[in-house]
């Protein structure tokens, strides 16, 4: 039986990590094997480009074509290193972050045009798309300040996260129009609800109770 | 005044360094300015992911997506940090392989389609064509002879190298079929011929001379 691809979207500070970890020790605790992964990254190839993309100082900026190249890539690599084998073996893959952050990080944060980026992630997934996607929705100023208090470390380290708010609600609105596109796949989730809330809410989409 | 863009393409061992190298020198001494660029790589970043592509031993296979996206990141980088600005400095630039090399040897070598390729590339570059390609053109099996015997050392180090015959047919055959659609672009350079001759031979289609 081939397993079950979720992913997990949302702006900064949205509570992702917390309910991928809280629905994967439910799922172990059904007996599910679950393989946890997350973008960039999840190989040791996509570590390396995670670091390139998020820290790395070559004195240039690096442009926003590269950036999205190599999100692309760090996913290509994912796919058919961890996650097509992982559901081949009917495991659960949790994905923090796949295709739709790209399209509405790159695509309408950056600017680079959603559709255009939806093709060039096509190409890195040989069209592998998740069975489910939740995504945890915060007022923009929410999450911002929620991912503030939580990394005040990041602040000049990470290029991700020294964006604006402008472009978050870029983003915001990509994840609007990205759910009302897919609304069999994308289920959104008031990200202001407790931690408990959502997840209770995570666990009946999936039919496992 | 816009610079000149120029690429070199052809199999191993065509004699492209070499030719870049005379041009160069020539270019110089009649007091242009000349940028000489290696894909992948050319930038710091690109020659962190020609390692990557190149040598990087993760245990597992990198994709051949994965591949034809670092290739084009590294391409995208080189574009916006080093290509663009020298060519509006009035620079002559010579590029050791462009869009044409992921064409041919990912697109028809790697069996990923020459469109597809094509398209990311597009994307990758922003539209940017070189003015003229040179490509040396070489019966296969003389090139790789000639690419075997100048770097013994690569052989197991190199992943690019440790291609079989076929793949080198099937990216020769690529040039060709890319040479017909792009003739006032892509000029053909028969190979075999002597260094001082093929370097004549671009002297004169730069109508520098």
């Amino acid at each position: 039986m081939r397993g079950k691809f979720l992913s997990f979207e949302g702006g900064e500070g949205a509570g992702k990590s917390t309910q991928i970890q809280l629905l994967g020790e439910n799922l172990r605790s059904r007996g599910f094997e679950v393989v946890l992964t997350r973008e960039p990254g999840g190989t040791e190839l996509g570590e390396d480009l995670r670091k390139i993309i998020k820290y790395a100082d070559y004195g240039r900026e690096i442009s926003q074509e590269t950036e999205a190249l190599l999100f692309a890539a760090a996913r290509a690599q994912l796919v058919s290193e961890v996650i097509v084998p992982a559901l081949e073996r009917g495991a659960y893959v949790l994905s923090d972050r796949f295709v739709d952050s790209s399209v509405a990080y790159q695509g309408a944060g950056r600017v680079l045009g959603m559709t255009e980026i939806a093709k060039l992630n096509r190409f890195a997934t040989g069209g592998l798309v998740p069975d489910l996607t939740f995504w945890i929705d915060l007022p923009v100023e929410v999450g911002f300040a929620r991912a503030r208090s939580r990394h005040p470390e990041l602040e000049k380290k990470d290029r991700m996260e020294s964006q604006e708010l402008r472009f978050y609600e870029r983003v915001r609105e990509a994840y609007v129009k990205l759910a009302a596109q897919n609304p069999e796949r994308i289920v959104r989730i008031d990200g202001e609800k407790s931690i408990e809330e959502i997840a209770a809410q995570i666990v009946f989409c999936l039919n496992l109770s």
